[in-house]
Parts: structure tokens; sequence; C-alpha cells
């Protein structure tokens, strides 16, 4: 956690913030390594360039925060306190330089706390740290990967009790419950995403709701899952196909299959992020489905489901050693259904390991 | 939808503020018939105090909001298109008196967006509509009654469902997994908040979070759930004791029980919302658990699992047909364990309908 601080008072030294106020769940949890959601309760961190930092949240969660390592200075307050007062008496001891700007993050930050914050800084300009925060997320450190492969193994988990309760007539929240009732069993109280399990024409459009469709022979099943395991997501998907396949959906799949199978081969340090997009729909391409992959091929994967980096075609940064991502290319025909393919990668020093390990030839579910 | 956005135009013309943006999947609802959470793209609806409202959402959502009943005008934008240039350009349209305020819901709208809207209009002041919003909110309509009602049914199910799920050995998880797998299969795809089943000196914490416990002879068992169907939410807390209860818990419960049914008992029209809490926290505080009861008696309850009225003891409005709310007082020793007991109640013309219907009188399950 010091070594993450010290790269925010870098980034601050080096942009010329004076401070920076830090208050997303995620990256709280990224910078002081306690995770919670007060909801509408203050709560968040103060960085600056030269004083020390200072964590402010209601007082009956300061204890679970020290639990969770952060050692630093806290303002916790009460129910009855007004935080922003108490922060005011904090920040005098920090002897700040003229503060010009605050950074902050800008899409999540409250217009009302905006307006606290400016009174505690009221020559201050609000900027923007988003992008510098989510750039320090980028590269996971081999801890977080340990956690990611776990969330990733029972992100495997789910989508086999998925197919195991496949059976002639039962509804897409038949199975969908049954895979979050067994996932919940060991333990996981959240999942990454909203879980979905589409039948047949419904696997045909990219983000489906599940619903009361019953499962008949032929159908194409697409499940598409993750766990939140300490802090960290998976997100999986697999499509199978219920009773016999005919040659359509077949040519479907193993276009899709090739793409994935394309993509993961380009996953290594050095590679231009755009062109693994590039390389999976070169091939949809060829196959004459070009048009039915309508959506970039992944997206980054940590803390938050959706991360840095943009696996879109025209992101051109380079992959580095650490990065964790996922490889998800589909085809969506309205009628046929459609098929996507989806895993959790991380970068090595000189390829990438596959997180999610599901089998990905063709299943045919009897 | 007309009349409730016509509230909106009342309120604005008596605060003589031009114009609203009204931006939360709550408050969208409320006001277009139109429920989506579209994440980070932006979506929200402009009111005006003379000109025509305009509601603003991605271009894939349109026909979703024409089916849910908007008739009104849109404006829809696709993912590489700037939604403010199209804001900015239909309200050109629109002759607007000099913009002194634009009312707007300042705890949730981010100030990213606050900056976008201030472009829109320079000279204005970004001042709170969540009060007044909230306050629409606060009388349902019998078509909301009528929704309610559905939400707690399926509330009353999932305390049925834990209950018949109980059995020495088996730990909080399981039950919990049990309870929303049979939910789902019911068709309901969201709780209205995190479900919680607790066991033995774990309820002894009002906010206390399932885990691995496994159930013991003895211990009181808590079941605090809820769902959200067609958009409102539901809300109850049932208590049951495993096995046998011994003296102490007989006490606590039947206290906790007295002090609801007091509580309920004075739930009619005209009556201070304030009272409700002190009529229970009186009964508890004379049996000799005032200081654990530690949380007020409950909450309004609707679109949003807590919204007005809030029941304190310090509220003074009064009680008016159509409010809706809960009712939980609790008892929580950290040794003994805790008991709440939790109902959904709306007020009728001449006193309250308990939406929430599963028997309160100590269960002693074997």
């Amino acid at each position: 956690m010091k070594e993450r601080l010290q790269k925010v008072t870098s980034w601050l030294q080096e942009e010329k913030h004076p401070a920076a106020f830090i208050h997303s769940t995620e990256n709280v949890f990224y910078l002081t390594g306690f995770f919670t959601d007060p909801h509408e309760r203050l709560m968040g961190l103060f960085v600056f360039q030269e004083a020390a930092p200072l964590f402010v949240c209601p007082a009956m969660e300061v204890s679970q925060a020290r639990d969770a390592g952060w050692d630093g200075d806290v303002v916790g307050y009460e129910d009855h306190e007004n935080p922003w007062e108490l922060i005011e008496a904090a920040l005098q001891t920090r002897e700040l330089p003229e503060i010009g700007t605050v950074a902050v993050e800008k899409e999540l930050l409250s217009y009302a706390r905006a307006e606290e914050l400016l009174k505690l800084y009221p020559t201050a300009t609000l900027v923007a740290a988003e992008e510098s925060l989510n750039e320090l997320r980028l590269v996971k450190e081999p801890k977080e990967v340990e956690i990611l492969k776990h969330a990733a193994a029972l992100a495997d988990y789910g989508v086999q009790v998925g197919i195991e309760a496949l059976k002639e007539g039962v509804t897409e929240m038949d199975v969908l419950a049954k895979i979050e009732y067994e996932l919940k069993r060991k333990g996981i109280r959240e999942m990454s995403f909203s879980t979905m399990v589409l039948f047949g024409e419904k696997t045909g459009q990219p983000h489906g709701n599940p619903g009361l469709r019953t499962l008949k022979k032929g159908d194409f099943v697409l499940f598409d899952l993750g766990v939140v395991y300490e802090g960290y997501c998976s997100d999986i998907t697999r499509t199978v196909v219920f009773g016999s396949a005919n040659e359509q959906q077949k040519e479907i799949y193993n276009t899709v299959l090739k793409a994935q199978l394309a993509a993961l081969d380009a996953s290594k340090p050095g590679t231009r992020i755009g062109d693994l997009d590039l390389v999976a729909r070169d091939i949809i391409t060829e196959a004459g489905y070009g048009d039915k992959f309508p959506h970039r091929l992944g997206h980054g994967l940590g803390i938050s489901v959706h991360e840095y980096p943009s696996m879109s075609k025209n992101n051109d940064n380079l992959l580095k050693e650490g990065m964790a991502y996922t490889i998800e290319p589909g085809i969506y025909d309205a009628e046929i259904g459609g098929v996507r393919i989806e895993d959790d990668v991380i970068i090595t020093k000189d390829g990438h390991e596959t997180l999610t390990k599901f089998p990905k030839e063709l299943q045919i579910i009897q």
C-alpha cells in the first residue's frame, strides 16, 4: 500500500497538484487495503504532495480500516457530526502550498461533495484523477494475480454448475439461480456483475436478460458470469449446445473459438493492445460474420470488472507484464443465436497465462 | 406520469427555478415510467417551467423508453456522439427565461456532469432538487400500493423458504443461497438489498455479515430480506429460535413484538411520525433494553428501499394516507443475540394495512 500511495504522491508532484481527494470504494481499497461501501456516508482519502495522507470514514468503521492495514491519520465521525468540519480541523495541521488544483474522481464525486471540498479550498480548481488512478491499477502485483486466479477458478466452477443443471424444460432463471446458489454456498457474497444465462435465440443479443425462457433441444446456451473474491473480479463466458448442434451452429462456434485462440496467442509483452482485437476480428470477418461482432474484444479486469486496459482496436498501448484482461469475441445472429467465449488472462514475463480454465472445445450437452 | 411531471413543473414555478435536470434511475422511473440503469452512459430528464420536457438516453434505449410510455421529446445518442452537443441543439428550440438556477440531484450528480450542465447554462447556480422529489414520491398511488403488496408477498415467501431450510449444521450462507435461489426461480432478478441470514450471537449486531457460521440448537435466527418487483422494494425481518428458547430469549422476543405491535397500532393518518418511534422505544426502554435499540424505528419504502419518510423520533411530520414505510424495532445483545421484527405498512384512509403477513408470534423451529 505504501508504494501505491507513493506513486500517487509522485504523480501529484509531477502534475503540480498539491492535493487529491479519492473516494471511490475501488481506489480507496487499492490505496488503503480497506474495502467498504459506506453508501451515503462520506469516506475518502486525502493525499498530498508534501503532507501526510488523511483517511476519513464513519467512526464505526475506523477499527476495520486499522485491521485492514491503514496506519496513517484518520478522521472518524459520528452520524451527528459534520465530517467536513472535522476534516477542516485536521487539515490545519498540514502546511500546504497555495492550493491551485485538487485532483478528484470527477466522474464519481457528487456535486454536493465537490461544493464541500471547494469550501475547504476556495481558490482551487478540481481536476480529474481517474486516468492516473486507472493507470496505477493497470499492472497487477503478484499478490493480486493470486487473488485473480482464485476468482477465475470460482467462475469456472459456476459454469460447471450451470452445465450440470441443464435439462429440457428448465428456465434460464432456474439455471442462473442454481449457479449463484452453489457459489454462495462456497461463501461468495457478491457476483462481479448480473449473471447471464441465455437459451436459444436469446443468445443472439450480446446483453440479453435471463428470464423464463425454457430449454429446448438444439438451443445454444450462453453463460456469462463472475465472482468477487477478496475484492477482485472474475468474468467468464462459455457457450454450449443442448441436445444436438447443426452445421451453422458448429461453424459459428468454431469461428469464435479460432478468433479467441488467435487473440490469446498474440497475448504477450510488447504486442500493441489494439492488434489483439484486430487479430480476432479479422478471423471473424473472413468467415463472413464481421457485422455480427459488434463489441470490442475485451476489457481490463481487477478490482473493477471493467477497468484498464480497454481491448479495443484503436488502443495503441503495448501489453506489459502484469496486465490482466478478458478476451471475449462473439458472433450474434438474431435467429440462430449467438456464441461468445471469454477467458481471463494475465500477461507474464514472456507470454500469458489463462486464468479461467474451463474447456473450450464445442460441448454438446445431452 | 403526466400528473407527476406536472407536479415538478409546479414546484419549479413556485421556487422560480426555470429548469431541472433529473438523472437518477429512481426519479427518472418515477417521472417517465422507464426503468433503466445506463451505468456510465448519460441519461436524464430536463423539465422546465415553461417549455416541454426533454428526455436524454442512449440511442439503443429510445424504443424501450417509448414502450415504457414516454411520449415526449427524446434525444438519443450513439456511443461515438457527444450527448451534450445534441442536448444543446435540442435546447435551442426551447425559449427559456434567464436561467438563474437549475435544480439537480446534487448528492448524485457527478462533478463532471455538473460541469457539462454549467456549460449549457453558464450563469446558472445548481440547486438541490432531492428534497422535493422525495416529497413527491412520499404518498403512493393505488397502482403503486398494488405493486408494493406483490413485493411484500414475495418477501414473506423468502422468509418461509429460509425457515424451511433450517437444520442443525447448515451455514448462514446455505440458507441465504436457498432463499435467493427460490426467489430467482420465481423470476426475481434483484433483491432490494443484500440478504441477511444470521445465527446465534451474530444476530446481536444490527448489521452483521452472513458467513459460514453453522446453526446450533438454541440459536436465534434472523432473516432480513426483500425483493425488487416491477421497480418497487419490499423489506421484511423475522427472527425465530432453533431448537428451544430460553427465558431471556422469550423475554427479548416478546418485548420487541409488543413494541412492534404498538407502533403498528399507532399507524394512522394524522399521527406524528416521530411518535411511532417513541411508542415502540418506550416499551423497550421500560423493559430495560433501551440502550439495546440503537437505530430508528424504520424508513419509507417504494422505488428505493430507503426513502421518505424517515421513521425517527424527531420527525415532526404527520402520517398521511398513501405513505409506505417499515416498522422494525430491535433489541441486540452481544451474547444472547438479537431480535428484530419488521413489517411493511401502508397508511389507509382511516388506519393502516400491513403488507408483509408472515406470522409474528415466537416460532421455535425443530
